[in-house]
């Protein structure tokens, strides 16, 4: 398994990315390719002891920054990680690609440099969610803001897909993201999509509501990008908070309570594991003709390991190929 | 203080409302008009002791559903509790008017009976979220699906006016949520609405991420009702899930580690109050020509009556005679 990874993509990169890649080596045997600026990759990788015959670097002068428009530093930094990775991926140089880098840039520089699968119109961002009862894979998350009822159907077909081969579930259920359960409830465009999506052949259950995402309300939830996209960092940002605040009570709770603390740690880092992003690897870009997988720019040494494992899952599952099988059955 | 009831709204009414109500009564010497099927009410009222001259109840004999049609249900169901008191308020028999009912339903009844203040073009509900700094106010949550920049400026200054006058805070910081920090990001309302902001007199700080609220970016965030009612809602999910799991882990956990459990519990509790929406009381509808809160549909005894308070609150505030200065004075 060959693994391309964007060396320069993230928050904590280059560090976190070259630490992320000589775990998954050594973890999985993976061979894996870093593409950045080379002369800075090296010196980094000379800290480390790991099967040197694993890890190789291809040399890419620039870098997307986060805050980039993402069509207008593609089409201009054509020597950046991310643009040369795909190319790479493209070429079968290795097979799969992952990017811890600006979002906006991977998905326009794979729809650029891949093509999208037959049947496609765009490409939408999973994320598989931990919930009470079993995962639940959410698309889009940030691909298509502004997406057509017709794109929800597809997501729908390939979050179906996905779901049956790859997560082992006999015919998935479908939910359409709605802020009220009856189909007459939100948008022009939830109703649309609701209505198409009541035509088609995948299991639809009709809208689930916020709160039952974690419930586990259904296997495949699916919105705009946009709304997406608030689901997943809200849902972040507020773990992140209420952690931090129980941390900040608990230094002001009295020595019992600090004792207690000390004692309950077994459970609650089980329950952690659950809710930890780092866990579930990388979110894929469904619908390219690739496989590519998105880390979180804040991904540190052990979210890229997951995420390298998830390209690698990826490819060994043959994700597009069901796709694509699925999307023709249509 | 008079404050008018709903008692059919809800999903644990009567019973959760007319407890609610008494609670009330009892805590802060309010007085409370009950509003719904008057037999129904008083069988129920018979169960409690309370200052009888402090509780009335007015007859209303329809009930409009939660899943109902607002603006339908509105204009039929003529004798609900929702019509009723929205317009008893507007005659003035009380200060305020509390419904944990069908949310489209009291926002159009809120509308059609009461108006809207000069300079608003649409109501909007906003709710005071905990973070790990100050308190938040988000609005809208779901009054508004589908705004226009300009109902976002005039939420705006709605919350500027609400937490300078009502939460005592100094130049409160305004901001737009976005899915990125720059301008450029987002839709074309995320866009449009962001220029507009700037161009106002508004301490606006520009886009807030999804993952920035629960820090305290902002005093007041500003969004579509749609993405805000997701906000809210997926957090509310979210919490419930994390907490049944972490539950779920205790129990399948060692003596030592129940043990621990038990201890840390007052910490605990202390963060499961700030995190708890029932604390927080009713979200106000701003700008409607009267005082109106939204509880929570599931409100329990203790949500109505921190509904019943906060409604209470925003008439002493003079909330809405603070809201007209400052839609004034743009």
């Amino acid at each position: 398994m060959r693994i391309g990874l964007d060396a320069m993509g993230g928050d904590k990169a280059p560090e976190s990315t070259i630490a992320g890649a000589i775990a998954a080596v050594k973890k999985y045997g993976y061979h894996v390719t870093l593409i950045g600026r080379e002369s800075q990759i090296r010196t980094i990788l000379q800290k480390f002891k790991y099967p040197v015959q694993k890890i190789d670097v291809v040399d890419a002068s620039e870098i997307i920054e986060m805050h980039e428009p993402a069509a207008l530093s593609v089409r201009k930094k054509r020597d950046s990680s991310i643009v040369r990775g795909m190319e790479l991926l493209k070429e079968g140089v290795f097979d799969a690609f992952v990017s811890a880098g600006n979002t906006g840039a991977v998905v326009c520089a794979a729809t650029l440099s891949l093509r999208l699968l037959p049947g496609v119109d765009r490409p939408g961002i999973a994320v598989i969610l931990p919930t009470l009862d079993k995962p639940c894979m959410v698309i889009d998350v940030g691909a298509n803001i502004d997406p057509k009822p017709l794109h929800l159907l597809q997501y729908g077909i390939m979050g179906d897909a996905y779901s049956k081969h790859i997560l082992s579930k006999k015919n998935p259920t479908v939910g359409l993201l709605n802020i009220g359960e009856e189909s007459t409830k939100g948008t022009d465009f939830t109703k649309e999509t609701h209505m198409m999506l009541s035509e088609s052949k995948l299991n639809f259950i009709g809208n689930i509501e916020p709160k039952e995402v974690y419930e586990g309300g259904a296997d495949v939830v699916l919105c705009d990008g946009f709304v997406g996209n608030v689901l997943l960092k809200v849902t972040e940002g507020f773990a992140d908070a209420a952690s931090k605040l129980l941390r900040r009570e608990l230094k002001r709770s009295n020595i019992v309570t600090k004792i207690g603390a000390f004692l309950t740690l077994p459970a609650f880092n089980v329950m952690k594991k659950k809710i930890d992003a780092a866990e579930y690897g990388g979110a894929p870009l469904m619908g390219v003709d690739g496989s590519v997988i998105i880390a979180h720019g804040a991904s540190d040494e052990k979210a890229i390991k997951n995420a390298v494992r998830a390209a690698a899952e990826n490819v060994e599952h043959k994700v597009n190929a069901h796709v694509v099988e699925e999307l023709q059955s249509y």
